[in-house]
């Protein structure tokens, strides 16, 4: 592997990784995992004072990569892009009028390549990987992130490696086949899938891209923030509903709204939306959490459900989520499999757009919030569609007389 | 319905429709189908001369509707949008080199909203129908168009009936299910489905949105054409590869370059890309006129393919197709099942996008030309691939295993 900038260029002003327990720093010039110090998540820090102004967007291409100047990648030779990013921002007018909402907001991921937000963290790693001199990739996955990995580590003549649940839909699975990749189907949720990984990979052949494992795909997350900021005309909304499952957007999105104040992109005084995490309730560790049901989910149980990417019991993310939802003001709730396909159905009907439950998930807990009163009619209402329905299909098939 | 500008305003420089036959006029202030005179499809026209000059895209959203100078819908009012349009320009580095071309490329129109090129025609005819005051659609279709008209419909608020041979993959009905279209199966091809929407409309209850029989959906699939000048600086490719069903994006990015030649957007003795029309060998009745087997695809009989798009026996847009293979020095080929599905793998394992057969059939068209020595290896390539692999895994699961 070779080595790299130790320090920031003009095209990348990324500088160091802390870990996100201790703030202990570590050098880019290396590829780490989590940070030896805590075991934790390493976060990439950057010289954000003197930044560029924003009006350099202006003649950016139309892709997360618009942002190079807070992304790790330090070359535009190593970018490994499919066209990521920049998703639509729908106006759900109609759906609103119809629910006493007056401004709400869809971001549909599901129009990135593979069909979900996933391409974005996995374009970003694999990029970075690309940089050191990676030559094969390793991921357990609840379906989007493997089928993401598989085809950027094909754009990247990588080797791929994806375990995935045996029961994740069969789209998942093919797609992953048709880019090359070589997939383990395992009994059980994804935590059992990541300790198939670890048994795979004893040697450290791969680079075992698990979520917050590596730093890199969480900067390729948080790029859904600066576009939210961008495409929202530097007016944030006032509540970002988000389906959190191993919840790297959930962390990424806030990490930009801060990146974006210190870069002068954002006042320093603006009020940051408040953020919710939307779990599914036969998984949903950080609502136990939240509710003081456990201590944290370390040893929590879930079950399968239809929203595939909400299947994850155990996340390593979790202090970093609950710290989001505290500073934000922000809450979590889960949902029920029969009110996801209500809301698949009901949003598809009137405004076109073929959610995966995920991210139908949020229209059901919109409405549960404005019912409670904690959501206004004017609140302005960001839902982040994290993938798009197609894949979903043998999950749906039961529902589609009803 | 009620009336519309008869003249062009700053909004829109739409001025008037023509028969592509006689080049009759028509007026925009009331909706047509085919032209009243030779019953033949009528051709948006636009007063170009004093245009606008092209550096206003830089402000403009990244979505087909940046153009819309040159777009017939007179306000934003009634545009029914997901966000269509402005796909990934993606360069093919490693596969090209691997077989000898040394600029190739791939526009993925797979990112549109429900996964294919259909997004632009089908948006463009229901924002229209919209500004007309349309309260329903039919449609026969391959797939794609079928899903797409679903999704606009319930963007609109408008009923959509949906004609599609019993044979397409579930996926294609399954989708348009969750935006609440009614869906009618036929056993045929897309002719039979013609039949029966002739049927069910015979009271002419619903919009029929039959490719060119309605003179909008061509005006959003001209977009591509805007998009492939802008997107390459304004330098086109030597040649564009083409999957050819209706052939409504032939037509439609060929009308581009020409309406771009008026607005002073590109230079008016610039070299025009050849145009290649690809279609399946099991239906090809565009090769078979061509070759002089026949005087035109009037009675042509064609079989199914898994690129269900190519399943178009005899379009009406034959004439118009001919027109710009003459006109572009280009020419037209039928590529086999086995070759199209090779060719899926090949890109997804090489360069990790997942082409719907239809798009794959565009790359062994393009090997065979090179070897043919009608492309030269320094030319640029342009390949259109048409539509996403996800809807077409039920086609493509008997290869899975090769």
């Amino acid at each position: 592997m070779s080595a790299l900038p130790a320090s920031p260029t003009t095209y990348s002003l990324f500088d160091h990784l802390i870990c996100s327990a201790c703030r202990q720093p570590y050098t880019p010039a290396v590829l780490h995992t989590l940070s030896p110090c805590c075991h934790m998540p390493l976060l990439a820090q950057y010289t954000l004072t003197g930044g560029p102004d924003k009006r350099i967007l202006l003649h950016r291409e139309g892709t997360m990569w618009r942002y190079r100047e807070v992304l790790p990648v330090f070359s535009a030779a190593h970018q490994i892009s499919l066209g990521e990013g920049f998703t639509p921002m729908l106006g759900l007018n109609r759906l609103g009028a119809a629910n006493g909402f007056s401004d709400l907001w869809l971001k549909d991921e599901g129009k990135n390549p593979t069909g979900s937000f996933k391409a974005r963290g996995l374009s970003m790693a694999i990029s970075k990987a690309h940089e050191y001199g990676v030559e094969g990739c390793i991921i357990p996955t609840a379906g989007n992130a493997g089928v993401a990995m598989a085809a950027y580590c094909a754009r990247a003549a990588m080797q791929a490696v994806v375990v995935m649940p045996r029961h994740t839909p069969k789209a998942f699975q093919e797609e992953c086949y048709w880019y090359g990749a070589d997939v383990h189907l395992i009994d059980g949720l994804i935590n059992d899938c990541a300790a198939k990984v670890r048994q795979l990979n004893s040697s450290g052949q791969w680079l075992d891209l698990s979520t917050l494992k590596e730093p890199y795909r969480i900067e390729g997350k948080k790029t859904m923030g600066y576009e939210i900021a961008e495409q929202m005309n530097w007016q944030l909304p006032d509540v970002i509903l988000y389906p959190a499952g191993g919840g790297t957007g959930l962390i990424g999105i806030w990490k930009a709204f801060r990146e974006m104040q210190q870069l002068g992109w954002l006042p320093a005084d603006i009020r940051l939306p408040r953020m919710v995490a939307v779990q599914a309730e036969n998984c949903q560790p950080l609502v136990d959490t939240w509710l003081g049901k456990q201590p944290n989910a370390q040893q929590y149980n879930g079950k399968p459900t239809l929203a595939n990417g909400l299947a994850v019991p155990r996340p390593i993310g979790e202090p970093l989520m609950l710290n989001v939802l505290h500073e934000s003001r922000g809450l979590t709730l889960g949902i029920s499999e029969a009110d996801m396909v209500d809301s698949v159905r009901e949003i598809g009907k009137t405004e076109g757009v073929f959610l995966a439950p995920e991210g139908a998930a949020l229209w059901t807990a919109a409405r549960q919030l404005l019912r409670q009163g904690w959501l206004s009619a004017t609140d302005r209402v960001l839902l982040l569609n994290t993938g798009n329905g197609q894949k979903y299909l043998d999950n749906l098939r039961p529902f589609l007389t009803d």
